[in-house]
């Protein structure tokens, strides 16, 4: 199994990520749902719009995904890109009905959508760490 | 409860913490066992040198350390600084005899301490954020 296929089965059935940003190089860390994902290159996830981190994607798009799993000592971090999507389009196709609980409704400013998109990855395995590329 | 005594109480039985770090305004994110602790404020971790963790922290002190609960939605996220230890006496107060598998001794130059000390903290509570002094 190559390193892209170890990484692609540790993180195909995660529904949560932690992401980390960068602001005034302070490093910040949060869990998130994963709402959307297309392999291991892009991710989607809901966001509040005044949120702190969508405020420093806006400012600093740089980003790392990180997904693992404490029982194997195994984990995948994506580095990368996020987008903060405000277009309506983009807004409409991650729209799932609980987010009424969140927002006023798709058209709320306060909601939009992070897009995370993958150039590369670092896979550990116990104490070894394997990159590769995406 | 106050929002520290709820922190507290997530933070006290965790194994695992996530830390996140800042390279040239990149951030990184890792999940590490926590060796030692001292209530909310302090946190050893153990560490290879010449790792990147190890370098970007001698570089950048800024960190975050991040534990979260999956199935609550609940999370802390503590913000302070990294030390990398080096000297004798940090190495020898948080040996133990399983890193005889990993270096050749407490003195091995490649084993090194990692110290976090939190300054605030954030706890997140489903959608909700309440920000703490520590």
């Amino acid at each position: 199994m190559t390193t892209l296929e170890k990484a692609e089965k540790l993180i195909k059935h995660k529904k949560i990520a932690v992401i980390g940003s960068c602001d005034e190089n302070v490093p910040y860390v949060k869990a998130v749902l994963v709402e959307k994902k297309d392999g291991i290159k892009t991710f989607w996830f809901g966001s509040n719009t005044p949120s702190l981190r969508a405020q420093q994607y806006m400012k600093n798009p740089n980003a790392s995904i990180y997904f693992f799993n404490r029982v194997l000592y195994k984990g995948v971090m994506l580095s990368g890109k996020m987008e903060v999507l405000t277009d309506a389009e983009s807004k409409k196709a991650l729209w799932k009905p609980s987010f009424k609980h969140i927002y006023a409704g798709v058209d709320d400013p306060e909601y939009c959508v992070l897009k995370f998109t993958a150039e590369s990855g670092k896979y550990y395995f116990n104490l070894h760490k394997e990159d590769f590329a995406l």
